[in-house]
């Protein structure tokens, strides 16, 4: 390659360097000494963390310093879940120490997790590798420690039955601690694992782990697989949601849940201290997703938090849920709407049995449960009016006159009997009686005491509540004033129908309600990540 | 084909019936009739249906009736953006009526709207099709007003200026009122899309509509294409949060925003009233989060609202915003989480600028901008250290001892410096002094006065915060009594750390901020639905 450097400046003339010259080569030169005096100390820094990495080699066992980030060897750290193909690899991990049991003083068998999967490590005194020392130090890691490991992944003979990775274990080189255990656990990770039914068959074997107990201690309750698996198909069911709505033209908006007056209905909203004034918490975001309609979002849907301030300890009901809320404009009817969830509803189910098989099978286990079942193709979905189901209930036995609306009773009785007569966990009531909805769902045209209105069930239990909405502003008005609301009291809302707004309808979702009717988990607060009800504001 | 009906019973015995007999045929009957009757009303709906439908293709013009649910024909409806390629063609859709001008008595033009897109229309009087009467009523209709057309699409010989389909017209058949207008428009959609530069140059002629009059009636101003383009980009941001975060191995989780007690720093937290008792505003999902890891779920994010109870009406901060937040297990060094979110950030870059040009050069007429810049390849993003920043500021000329920590102006002005020596919109300062940060910020393991922790910048404003934390209980004890917070008043979050917690590190990200620096609208609540600040809890 040609030198492409211009050649030194021979040829300069002999004079001596000017003032300003002299200034500039003073200000070179400092320059130059902060540069050399910076390269010093990162080569300085660059030793320190060569030794930092020396130290790790040289101490095959201990723990790790606070930062952990003196150094960046950027050694490649194995999945447990993979070991199973790596047989006499030398890998290194980080994991949880499940449970520990040692053998005299020269071995310790160590089970090992991360997350959903576990591997049985070995660490066994040997000539100028493992000192007895190291062995003892390794028995005495507390269940639930957090180590580094580094071993040989080798081949057993036989199946280990204690670990999810059952064809190899691991020949521990190097063991450093973490993270410790500061606390005696509430309870053991595989206590808060066992179905209840194991627990009643081996009577006092294994202690029941109480749901307010693990809602204590909710940080280890949530590492069981079960939780692990729980909370993977709760992120699982929002994926599905957004994936069906965003191809089929909606967009995600945000509204805010901080609201000027109490709407909806004032009785069950949170009050909240703003400034000098106050505020109210969103039960919803039904007025905010139908401005976004009369905007001309054309179709909106929205995942965020809504507050109910029912003082009820039911096994279906939180203060804070996740709302999968939509709302679309109606071109001819508003069957399109209900056409548009029930596709949105079978699509989650698919997407769940198809993509997450491995994580329901891992819930029955603590939580058995027969499949959820759906209709799909030519049948399609079970749709009945609320006389249809009222019909069905009357069939059963339930005096009619019990029957101004479906309790929850009625509600899982009404499930039952779906699921004899037409096998499937999912249907749909459709028609409801003008008085048990809100001021704002739209009459049926037929007929002036029922309503374009309809919920969605899974196993007998309400998951969706939606309607047309009225978009005229005088019908609306008069509703209002019928359900005791002041429309001046909602001034934004009933400006975005006097500007014009097309039909529309939507429905609101609750997250955790699909999540814990579809695994039949039998208790919502299993489905919320830290569940918040009257009685709990903690973890 | 043969007949696989049984054949009549001729054969039956000649005996008369018994009693259970007769009552079984009583029922039989009862239902068969009841049956008769309701299959009497289902033919009597579907004639009034069909009523309907005639009534509508009889009646060229005049409102729809409220429910618009009366029948479903079906009819395909068209998008206006579409209609340059069905020249010819008979369409029938929805749209606002943007503008109308009546030409004599015989003919009416209408410009009609659909989000971004409109099309002029063509009222015209023709024997035994249009009537005088029909364009009196369609020249009577409202700005604003939602109309149903039927039309033929009919190219144009010279472009129509006025509409975004230039090429062709409607000719109107039919013209229905969907929803009307019923209050005066406090400003047209035209002037709220105006930038203001063209303000300025027309002078009086257009009305300058103000960010206060706007968001008083937000619903119409949302209407504009500037907003209708914001709100799409909005929506697109979260997309690309989430594709390359579920890419990445993060699940969504959802944590409470009610809390049990005023933590992280009780000054800016809003207080709510909780049945007997009280409940606090999540300020941030960093407790929650931080939970998650040490509960094992290795990566996660979340989107959801944040409250900031800081009385501050500046053009940057809400009271309530969009938080885009993630925390991950660290395996080597915190470095790791700032390579993952410079990652996260120039794939949210190239997504917008790759699939929504479109928008983003609607956007621009209105907000003109020079385009956001980043750095790619090997260059890579930069980087600077805390005190690197400093002396930037410092050899442009800001005194030294004003900068204990870089306040808004002097960040502006970093952005500038930035730009104009590194060609760069977007960078990073890593290593904050310890004492601009919160309790649980990882101090520098070379420097105790520094921390690991870094913020990210967009067009010299910080759109993240984020640190590698403290995983270890007892130094976060004492971190938290240095900084004055009771480490008994969090013993669900202290809680997490003793039963071990794997080093880890995140940071949150304000979306309205990203949207708002993205596209240089200036003010933060531009970028948000429904805005709130310490004045504004309305619309």
């Amino acid at each position: 390659m040609a030198d492409t450097n211009p050649p030194p400046n021979e040829h300069a003339p002999p004079e001596g360097p000017s003032k300003s010259e002299l200034k500039k080569r003073a200000k070179a030169a400092e320059k130059e000494k902060k540069a050399a005096e910076k390269a010093a100390k990162q080569a300085e820094l660059a030793e320190k963390q060569a030794e930092a990495e020396v130290d790790f080699a040289k101490e095959s066992y201990g723990p790790l310093p606070l930062h952990q980030s003196q150094s960046r060897p950027r050694k490649p750290r194995a999945q447990i879940a993979s070991l199973s193909s790596r047989d006499g690899e030398t890998v290194l991990f980080r994991a949880r120490v499940h449970a520990s049991r040692a053998q005299g003083n020269k071995m310790v068998f160590l089970n090992l997790r991360q997350r959903t999967d576990s591997v049985q490590a070995l660490v066994m005194v040997s000539p100028e590798k493992i000192s007895k020392q190291m062995v003892k130090w390794a028995a005495s890691l507390a269940d639930e420690s957090i180590v580094l490991v580094e071993g040989v992944v080798k081949k057993t003979p036989e199946p280990i039955k204690s670990a999810s990775v059952e064809d190899v274990e691991v020949l521990v080189i190097q063991i450093h601690l973490i993270s410790g255990v500061e606390r005696r656990l509430p309870f053991t990770v595989d206590d808060a694992n066992r179905p209840d039914a194991d627990i009643d068959a081996e009577g006092a074997q294994f202690n029941r782990v109480l749901l307010d107990t693990r809602l204590n201690n909710r940080v280890i309750d949530l590492r069981t697989q079960t939780n692990q698996a729980i909370f993977r198909l709760q992120s699982a069911i929002g994926d599905l949601f957004r994936d069906y709505l965003s191809s089929n033209g909606f967009i995600e908006i945000h509204s805010p849940k901080l609201q000027g007056a109490a709407t909806e209905s004032g009785a069950s909203v949170f009050k909240v201290n703003y400034f000098k004034g106050h505020a109210f918490l969103a039960q919803s975001p039904q007025l905010a997703k139908q401005m976004a309609i009369a905007a001309d979002f054309e179709r909106v849907y929205e995942i965020g938090p809504v507050f109910r301030a029912e003082d009820s300890n039911t096994h279906r009901h939180l203060t804070e849920f996740m709302g999968l809320d939509l709302e679309m404009a109606i071109e001819e009817h508003y069957h399109e709407v209900v056409e548009l969830l029930d596709g949105l509803f079978i699509s989650i189910f698919r997407g769940l049995k198809e993509k997450y098989k491995k994580e329901i099978d891992v819930v029955n286990k603590q939580f058995p449960a027969d499949e959820f079942k759906w209709r799909e193709g030519d049948e399609g979905t079970l749709k009945l009016t609320f006389r249809q189901a009222l019909d069905l209930l009357v069939e059963d036995g339930v005096p009619r006159e019990e029957l101004d609306d479906i309790n929850t009773e009625n509600e899982k009785r009404l499930g039952r009997i779906v699921k004899a007569k037409y096998d499937t966990d999912y249907f749909i009531i459709d028609k409801f009686p003008i008085e048990l909805r809100p001021f704002y769902t739209m009459p049926d045209p037929e007929d002036p005491t029922l309503t374009n209105s309809y919920d969605f069930f899974m196993r007998g239990e309400e998951i969706l509540s939606g309607a047309q909405r009225i978009h005229d502003q005088k019908v609306l008005a008069e509703k209002m004033i019928a359900k005791g609301v002041d429309p001046e009291s909602m001034t934004g809302y009933m400006d975005a129908f006097r500007l014009g707004c097309p039909p529309h309808g939507g429905g609101g979702i609750g997250l955790e309600r699909v999540l814990m009717l579809f695994l039949k988990l039998n208790n919502i607060r299993r489905a919320s990540l830290f569940p918040r009800d009257p009685k709990r504001l903690e973890p």
